[in-house]
């Protein structure tokens, strides 16, 4: 079982649009230069990100991507889902069904118990990502993170200011 | 994300050796035929819950698989684990550490605040799973269910007795 790396990508890169200011678009090229990113690669991740309603895309030249919320209302969870969707990890096949000891399936309105346990943990993970938003990510950042992130994504071809 | 077939299948065989008389061996294909799996794919998921101790074979013409320890002690993560591994589905690249405002490594001695997210959901869901056992599972069953994978157990060849 694997998460994709799009997936981190994705939240480091809604990350990093907490600090755009109010409204400004970011080009996916700062985006990806923030991290080292390929380009072409991060484009396919940031589609899903708009597809999603986690991104809003504007096009042309001061064209770019910004949060479609606020932080505080865009949890971790919204971007995984937009990256590897919702479906649950646990397929059940129904093998009660089959076999020699098949039960019919009048006897099967209830989901299989061994489903339901993995149906159970599926959501405990998914409580756990809807637990924490990109305001609450960037809120642990230390100060000098953010005033980096800030002059970056306001002019990458500038000088970053020094850790402290 | 998606989780092999082989998880499905694993719980149900445990559940199934649940119910076979104490420190009965209970032959590979009689696990298959009670759910109609395929004999030989099975094989492999079954060798993988012997390897991590979740089951124990005995060879020869009695021989088959029982549980290693009493059903209250194997829980629905020791058979996952036994399938899926236990990595961690998310893992962490360190994209912090790339790219034009990369951070210097002496930096990022505390996880990535973006993988403790992804790994605290990992460890939720893995609670979730330790907290049901094979014994918690069987309890679950209609007695009729239970009595007719104990007469299955005991001789696949003979009657089951009917749905009550």
């Amino acid at each position: 079982m694997k998460l994709s790396q799009g997936v981190e990508w994705a939240v480091h890169c809604c990350l990093l649009l907490t600090h755009a200011e109010d409204g400004s678009a970011v080009p996916r090229t700062t985006l990806a230069g923030y991290y080292g990113l390929p380009d072409a690669y991060l484009a396919k991740h940031l589609k899903s990100l708009v597809r999603s309603g986690v991104l809003a895309a504007t096009s042309g030249p001061r064209g770019g991507f910004r949060l479609a919320r606020t932080p505080d209302g865009i949890t971790v969870l919204d971007i995984v889902e937009a990256i590897e969707g919702s479906a649950p990890p646990f397929v059940c096949t129904e093998i009660r069904q089959r076999g020699a000891c098949a039960l019919p399936v009048e006897r099967c309105e209830r989901p299989c118990g061994v489903a339901q346990v993995m149906y159970d943990a599926d959501r405990a993970w998914r409580d756990s990502l809807r637990g924490v938003t990109v305001a609450g990510l960037r809120d642990g950042l230390p100060d000098t993170l953010r005033e980096r992130a800030r002059t970056w994504i306001k002019d990458p071809s500038g000088p970053l200011p020094a850790f402290v």
